[in-house]
C-alpha cells in the first residue's frame, strides 16, 4: 500500500528554528523527487472547552487522516494549564514506541568512534502517566504505571525491529531489583517475547549498570528496548556520545499512525538567522521514508548528508563550520548522486 | 568529639572478595597509625519474626552504638522475601545522603580527563519508596514518593557539602517537566535553600539533559544534586567516566551515622583469590576519615593510594595489571610519605 503513488504526509514545521529546518528537508526530499505531498498544519498550543491548552483540532485531523507525520520542534509555554505538546501528540495518537537510532558518523568527531545502537523507549505510559497527587501537604506521590500491554507490545516492536534491521541482540534495561512490581512485569513481558526470536540475543541490564557500560564501551550495546524515562535518558545520553541532539532521529510509532521529530530545542536564540542546523529532522524524514518503504529515496538523502558531514567543508556553526542551514543544504542537494 | 581518642567503627566486611579487600584496608589504616578500633560485625540476610530476611540485629546494635561504619559489597539472595541488605542498612540508620566523588585519577586512562563532580543522592524515598501495587490484573503502580522534609534536608546537605568542600556549584536534577508535582516540589525545596547559600552558583537540569551533557563535557558539572533513582543513575555513570566502580567511593550520611561502602558488587569469581581491587573500599575509608576530622590520615592514606595508582606499576588485574590485591596494598604501604 506505501509504496505506490504518492503519500500524503502532515509537516509540523513548529517553532524556533523549526520552520527553516522543515523548509531544508523539504527542498532536500523535492530535489530527490520523493513521492510525497505535504500537509502543512500549525501546532501551536489552543485552549479547549476545558479550558486546558492542547493540538489543535486541524493537526489531529491531518495525523488522523495521513497516519503519518515529521514534525520540527515545538514550544510548550511554561505555566498552569499547559502540558508538554510533544508529549501530547504522543499520546493523542498512542504511539507507544519510541525510536531513536544513535550511530556514530564519519567526521563528527567525538570521543566514541563505535557507537551503534537504538534506544526503543516505551511511549505511552510509566512515569509518564501524569497521576499525581499531595494529599498531605509536602508530601507528593507520583504513579509510575506499568501494564502488562503496553509492556508486550514495545517488546514486541524491540524485537521486530531488531528483526528486520538485522541487528544481533536486544537488552531490556530495568530496576527490577528496586521496582520489583513494575519493572518486574515490564521484564516479564520481555522475557515471554523474546522467546519467539530465538535468533535475537536477549539480555537484561540495570538501568545504572548501562549508563555506567554505556560511557565505557558502547559497542556492547545494540538495541535496547526500556520503560518510558529510561528511554529518555538513555536515547540523551546515547545521543550525546555521537555528537548530540542536532543529528539524531527520532520516531513515534503505532498501530495507527507514526510521527518522525527532530528532538532539539527551538533554539530562540538563533532563529531565523539561517543558522540552524537541519540534519535531525533531515535524518527523522529518511527515518519515515523508511516507515513508508520508500527505501531507495532514504538511502539516497541519507549517503549524500553523511558525505557531506563526513567531507567537513560545509557544515553549520554548532558543528564548527560557518555555513548557512541554506548553504549546507544545497550541498546535500548537489550531492544527491 | 571526634577529633580525640579512639573511635570505634564498625566494620563490615560483606561477601565474595568483601573480606579480603578489608583486610587490605585493615592492613593500610593499621600502618597509617590511624586511630580507630574496628567492631568486625557480619550483614548476611537473617530470617525475621515476620517471615522476612533483614540485617542482624547485632550488626544494627553496633551501628546504632558507633554511629559509624565501613562496608564491603553485600550479596542479596534472590527470592521472594528478600530485600536489598545494602538499602535496608540505608533506611534503617535514615542515611538521606548519598555522596558519590568521581575524579579523573592521574594513571587511570579513561575517555576524559576532567571530570570532578560529586553526586548528592537523596537516599531514603523517591522511586525507592517500595510502595506498588497491583489492582487489575497486568496494571502495577509503583509510587515515588518525594516529601518536603526529605527533599529539604538532602538540598541543605548538598549545599553545605558544597560550602565546605570549597565547591562553586550545585546543580538540581530533575523531570519536573514530566513530574510536575513531585520533582517540582523537590525543586522548590533545592531553590529554597540555594537562597541560603548566595556564594555557590545554583542552576536546574532536565535529567536528560545532564545526562547528554555529561558524555561530552563533564566540566560542565560540579555538584549534582537529585532524587534518589537519578543519583543511583548518574553517580555509575559518573563513575564510568573516570574508571567505574572498583575506583568511586561512596558515603550514605544520615542526622545519627554514616555508612561508607564500596559499591561495586562481591565479584564472586574471583573471591578468595587475592585479586581484588580495594581501592574503592579505601577511598570510602578515606571519606569516612575526613568526617570523623580526621584529615591528615586521609591525606596522608589518598596520596599514597594515588601515587600507587599514577605510577601504574603494581596495579590488581581489574586496571590492566597483574599484581595481586596483597601488593597493590603493600605498595600503598610503602608509600605512606
Ligand atoms: C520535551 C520532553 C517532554 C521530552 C520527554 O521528556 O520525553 C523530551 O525530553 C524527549 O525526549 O522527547
Ligand atoms: C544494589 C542496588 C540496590 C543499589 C541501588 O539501586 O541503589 C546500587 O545500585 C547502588 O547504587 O548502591
Amino acid at each position: 500500500a506505501y509504496s505506490t503513488g504518492v503519500r500524503r504526509v502532515t509537516l509540523i514545521p513548529g517553532h524556533g528554528i523549526g520552520p527553516e529546518i522543515t523548509v531544508a528537508v523539504q527542498k532536500i526530499f523535492e530535489a530527490a523527487k520523493v513521492p510525497i505531498e505535504w500537509d502543512e498544519v500549525d501546532v501551536t498550543a489552543v485552549r479547549g472547552p476545558d479550558g486546558k491548552f492542547g493540538i489543535p483540532q486541524k493537526a489531529i485531523d491531518s495525523v488522523n487522516t495521513n497516519k503519518i507525520g515529521l514534525k520540527g520542534p515545538l514550544m510548550t509555554p511554561v505555566g498552569k494549564g499547559y502540558r508538554s505538546l510533544n508529549l501530547a501528540l504522543r499520546k493523542e495518537f498512542d504511539l507507544y514506541a519510541n525510536v531513536r537510532p544513535c550511530k556514530s558518523l564519519d567526521g563528527i568527531k567525538t570521543l566514541y568512534d563505535d557507537v551503534d545502537v537504538v534506544t526503543i523507549r516505551e511511549n505511552t505510559e510509566g512515569e509518564y502517566s501524569g497521576i499525581e497527587h499531595e494529599i498531605v501537604d509536602g508530601v507528593v506521590q507520583s504513579i509510575k504505571l506499568i501494564t502488562e500491554e503496553a509492556s508486550k507490545r514495545v517488546a514486541e516492536f524491540a524485537f521486530q525491529f531488531a528483526t528486520e534491521n538485522n541487528r544481533k541482540k536486544v537488552t531490556a534495561v530495568h530496576k527490577a531489583n528496586i521496582m520489583r512490581m513494575s519493572d518486574g512485569l515490564f521484564l516479564r513481558c520481555c522475557r515471554d517475547v523474546a522467546t519467539k526470536y530465538p535468533d535475537i540475543k536477549f539480555e537484561e541490564r540495570y538501568l545504572d549498570t548501562v549508563c555506567l557500560n554505556m560511557v565505557q564501551d558502547p559497542s556492547k550495546f545494540d538495541v535496547l528496548v526500556m520503560p518510558n524515562l529510561y528511554g529518555d535518558i538513555m536515547s540523551d545520553m546515547c545521543s550525546g556520545l555521537v555528537g548530540g541532539l542536532g543529528l539524531t532521529p527520532s520516531g513515534n510509532i503505532g498501530k495507527n499512525g507514526a510521527l518522525f521529530e527532530s528532538v532539539h530545542g527551538t533554539a530562540p536564540s538563533i532563529a531565523g538567522h539561517d543558522k540552524a542546523n537541519p540534519t535531525a529532522l533531515l535524518l527523522s524524514g529518511v527515518m519515515m521514508l523508511r516507515h513508508l518503504q520508500l527505501y531507495s529515496f532514504a538511502d539516497k538523502i541519507e549517503s549524500s548528508c553523511f558525505k557531506v558531514l563526513s567531507e567537513g567543508r560545509i557544515l553549520t556553526e554548532d558543528l564548527g563550520g560557518n555555513s548557512k542551514c541554506s548553504e549546507y543544504t544545497d550541498e546535500i542537494i548537489r550531492n544527491l548522486e
